[in-house]
């Protein structure tokens, strides 16, 4: 069994968000996934223990944006690596609310964005697959290219948080 | 709605594989992805059209094989684009049987392979999650680069079968 196998899983990167006006949490990302064109769904991984997780429960909505690859580091620093139960994700970001489900959409160094309606959510052990319907999508940027896992670890010597589905201890 | 924003998702190009050595099936997939790592568990999308999907819950197996940037235009040909049903599509390919399963585990082009156990399936819509405890896994290839579906459809110019999760009218 050679662990390095996974390290060749070609993965984008994407900040995750859900909720509405009144509470709210948003993470980093690596599974998202389109599995379905009619009608469009979308699937994404969700560590249990994220403080997100449990908002996609109660709220039933989240939105995927896709990171572009010219980030900025504080985005990253801001998005992952700490829980939204005790800091404000949304202080220093650019979001909106979608008009379909109020969930807050993340406009910080986004290529494009979905606004999903939960529709499925599968327990996989540590982690949920949520599945949604995409309500609405749009492209943000189109000037810049989308942010690989790979770019993210091989380029930018980011590295992975103990909740991603593909923390290999 | 701006469908362009699904083309900004990234993804890897694999040969998913089933069976045993009295009837097998194989197909192209471009959704497989580790989705937690205690135990290891991959979930790949297939089509419930494809004759493979069939095959794996059956056997109760699969094997995910990542496919090489530099990949035979012939691996494409013969693995995608037609089905299993009435053409074989071993007959011209590099594999091997997985010692746990006894799961067909293709070779042709591959970086690397992950042989798979069912765990789980999801019922999507139009497409299964297939999800899969991994019991093996090993590198074949450390000198190329793993195939995205962005190099796939903007390098090699590509295209989209139907049967894909991502194909978008």
């Amino acid at each position: 069994m050679d662990l390095a196998s996974f390290k060749q899983l070609t993965y984008g990167v994407f900040v995750v968000a859900s909720g509405d006006n009144t509470k709210k949490g948003a993470y980093i990302c690596t599974v998202a996934v389109q599995i379905t064109s009619r009608p469009y769904k979308l699937a994404i991984a969700c560590n249990k223990n994220n403080y997100t997780a449990e908002i996609i429960q109660e709220k039933k909505n989240f939105s995927v944006s896709i990171l572009k690859q010219n980030y900025a580091p504080t985005t990253m620093g801001n998005f992952g690596f700490r829980t939204g139960k005790d800091f404000n994700k949304f202080e220093k970001a650019d979001f909106i609310y979608g008009q379909e489900t109020g969930c807050p959409i993340i406009l910080t160094d986004t290529m494009a964005w979905f606004e999903c309606q939960l529709e499925q959510t599968v327990d996989a052990g540590s982690h949920y697959l949520f599945i949604g319907n995409v309500l609405q999508c749009e492209i943000v940027n189109n000037e810049d290219v989308p942010l690989t896992y790979q770019y993210y670890q091989d380029v930018k010597k980011g590295v992975s948080h103990k909740n991603a589905p593909s923390f290999n201890k």
